[in-house]
């Protein structure tokens, strides 16, 4: 399906989403945990960033394509949102300009839209925190787009150097952003929920003062690697 | 009068003000419907970001040319401020050193200047914070500065990519730094003022659930250009 | 020493501290001031950024060169670690993945570390927030790490631009860090102190509306070097 | 199949390439006509830049997916390569570190390998440039890597910002670098002639000092988005 | 005449340009000297670099606001040109799109114009410097730019971070971009050709090993700031 | 000795350098195999970039701490150069501005001074290529310096990341830059002999088709981590 990355010109209108519940509970276990659980995949880049602080999300992803300086494309894709979306939005070469405010928000906010991740501007920040709207984007900038040039909606689409599908399952929060392929968030949950539990365990015994080099066992590694203790730097000179 | 940016070694005392009444109401409506309604002009570029969150002022412009690792006409500066003022800053050749802490920032808030505008870099961020005294700027850094080469004041300065000249109207929040000449600072704020009002109904109907494709009657624009509704991804490869 | 620069495979045991006491008076001037008190140095460059926001700490360095994506010296060096140690951690080349988060985190807690100085990524940063464990670092990344290279504990690295020597005093808040070598931070100490106060005295009076122009005698110098005063920019042009 | 972008641990053998004929003569069009004639998708980003001038080539990509700091995955690709193929490499987190230099040149050079592709950094780039490989990368820097980590050969990889498949074309100059998908070659060659003898027609006409103003026939769209003609600035103030 | 910076729709006839001898006699000492001898004013960010190497240009600036991803407004552009002129393009936000190439060039050059400074990206760069088209660009990117909304050609623009008019002399090389006034270029011209011969022949005692320390007379200030001169690093810390 | 890093006004006279012979065979090794051969240490950043191409020096570091935008210390530099010595230079805080040019070149090179290393910008660039003077900067910016402020000579410095003692051997050529301690240099040089040898064999053996997989034995290494061949990636997913 990728030969279709880049074309313009295209809405489409049924895509698939995964179970909700498991949706739901990726939230729970955060970015972090989530994209070691699926094998270190699917993790946007660091310059996405949130616009509030202490907050994840869920979702399903509506993919919008735009062009540069141009925010036609959102008003095609809201009609398109069902409640527990994620809108994720790239322009087709590089652009900060603020695509996206408060008015835009209200309209996803009243079809029950969980946020936006956008590799453009957003502006109005201010009012999208107060209204509890979700946003993680590449820059805060006020200026404004045109509506002149046809983009697309729910194709494929690269969002932070990551291939986005639509239905995919996006999870974010203060680390960042990562994805997960619809078809594979049953088993990622999964794992994910394994991992917790692990951690959680790891986590006591390190809190009780346990060294991760005994927990993980590592002392024997590290000594066939060559690592050499010395009592004091002048020491390591003579 | 363009000449003399860049100039160094004056300082000018007298500068025209807009009307304290518009100056104020154009805080109320913030950076981004601002920048509307003069025709999407006068915004600074999205490097200049603010140490403080929620929060949003305008002000007089008493601008700074200073040299870079140099913060000796900030003193010169101060002298010029009267309430209701903000100080816009820039070097003349890029440099994001600390120009600007909290002892300075004493002296401009006892004069009764209402923020700071700086290209550059400013220390003593939780001080100001605590203070209450507001600040954009491109950088955090401690480094100091010395007082040694001249730079001029209250002469026509580009801060963020914009021309700004004393006695020009500052908006500043969240969302970045706008700037008003000051004889269009009336029309501005009445135009201001139509397009919240404007964007409040459209919010209204936007909250009820209505779509923006209808409200901006877009969707036979969209077919003219060639857009494509396709139920599936798959239905469009066929 | 300093050829030891860069240098892998070794952890070092034992290393000096600072005296206690002076460690943690020098947290309460912060930054900006001890940054000035000992000659404006040893600032750290103004990318390393605090995670979490209005708070500032002080410890002794416990130093950590890591390999690109590679975690594993972290847990050699939390064995190392004292209460009031502060980790600082360099990778060999510059690399932003997240090499650290909540379960490192609470195996330094349990030892008394006060936080973490990274020239790299951290993760997990709502729950670091939540556990009070302060972080200043080059970026936010969930990007895992593998365990599989040697690094060095407490050798001399560079951080932040800066050269960090184990047991060398870190002092950290919303301006950035800065580093105090440990032989000096007596004497640093002592000149924070005297700069706080004076620097206090000068903000009662600059409180009270007076200028700096006069605090600190500069109208004759700013003559001598030419500063001239004019009326309006249009007097200027005749 | 996109759902192994990431996956680690792989080696594919044997991949489809497209026909020699049109692969080279996609290069005698260069990155921005063929970008266009594919109605531009698959540019890779700005940041991928060669290190020689004047200089274009294309050729069957051969994907490479390698750790932070990791160069191991290269010896095992050079096996899979044969006469015509372009190596295109991508790190699994942003890195910078030299990867490449002139022996794995050579290596690659004796199997007919065309050139590299890196998202990352290479070294030796003067005896590169003698040799005659033709590199397009991120950086330039000596930085050596480890062999530790497993990464992937000839599986789906995103390559500044754009997903490439083994086997695609990869059409490189002094622009850049655009992908085109391997079952789109002969269809996008086809464009490419088209597109390049109409630009011949016109840069005549443009060399004989006729204006695209009239060649393209703007001048009565221009005037309905109201371009309006003034003598002077001035007349405009009136 | 500053505040019709940004305003779009606009296209002026009529510019007044300056002596073509005072032009081609500035292009002639170049960027560095030229700046330097109109009071280090004028310079153009150092983001805007040259596509070819050993060459500079002036002439005098046809300006050039055009939208971010459109490049409409270069073809009413052309049309407004002489032999002897320099574009000078502004994107009104941020964009590297490949605003202008090899056709653009072949119809510039057929009109006379000496070259292009952009902020923003350019393609065709190999054709162009075969041509001896000369460019400084923000990027070389191939990205490709529609013809959908109007800018602005002749009025006032800021193009890296410079206010530059219609008919200011551009004088470019390989250190950058200078604008000077119009009706500064006799002035400027005169004090290059003082500034020029007396670097001359200061480069003649230089050459013949006379310190820059005797022929300034630097010695005595350096001593009044301090500068202390010692044996040995080790001396310094008895 | 690493105190006094940062410390301003001191001009050390009397430095030690390293074995003429042994610097002048460092060069023909080059930047990536001098790094490789100490162990990859001392490399400088690399944001470091040489203004000429396919070229390489070496030569004793004097070295020469600036402040922002004054190049005062240049001077007095100078005095303190040898027949070849290259200049190494680092700002106290982070500038770009163009504080090196033809003159100062000149200077050095009737003393007999190599080339120039600076974290900074330099202009004239034109004329330094046609002088033969090599320099590697961060920039190429014209901006002009002051001369106001006092920095330090024959210090240590921080420069390009790595610390920089006067005396110390620089190698410097297309890839980078690289720092050798003086008493190292010896070592350095018949480890760099060696390695260079070694890679010449290496280099034959590639040439003639022979696999680093073979060649280094890599083959078992990398199924016991678990790399799997596969012939197709559809096999893959079956």
């Amino acid at each position: 399906m990728s030969y279709v990355i880049g074309q313009t010109g295209i809405c489409v209108r049924s895509i698939q989403r995964a179970n909700p519940d498991v949706i739901d509970e990726l939230a729970r276990y955060g970015v972090a945990t989530v994209h070691e659980s699926q094998g270190r995949k699917g993790l946007l880049g660091p310059d996405l960033r949130p616009i509030q602080q202490d907050h994840g999300i869920s979702g399903s992803a509506v993919t919008v394509l735009v062009s540069p300086g141009d925010n036609w494309m959102f008003h095609v894709a809201v009609e398109q949102c069902q409640p527990g979306d994620i809108l994720v939005v790239t322009p087709s070469s590089p652009c900060i300009d603020g695509y996206f405010g408060d008015l835009l928000a209200t309209s996803l906010q009243s079809r029950g839209v969980r946020g936006l991740i956008i590799d453009a501007g957003v502006r109005d920040t201010r009012t999208l925190r107060e209204m509890g709207f979700s946003v993680w984007s590449r820059a805060v900038y006020a200026q404004g787009t045109v509506k002149e040039t046809l983009g697309s909606v729910n194709v494929p689409i690269i969002c932070g150097g990551q291939l986005i599908n639509p239905g995919d399952v996006v999870v974010a929060d203060d680390d960042g952003v990562v994805i997960v392929r619809r078809n594979d968030a049953q088993q990622v949950v999964e794992a994910s929920r394994k991992r917790a539990a692990l951690e959680e365990e790891k986590r006591l015994r390190m809190a009780n003062g346990e060294l991760g080099l005994d927990i993980y066992k590592m002392r024997e590694r590290l000594a066939e690697k060559g690592l050499r203790y010395v009592d004091t730097l002048e020491s390591l000179e003579d």
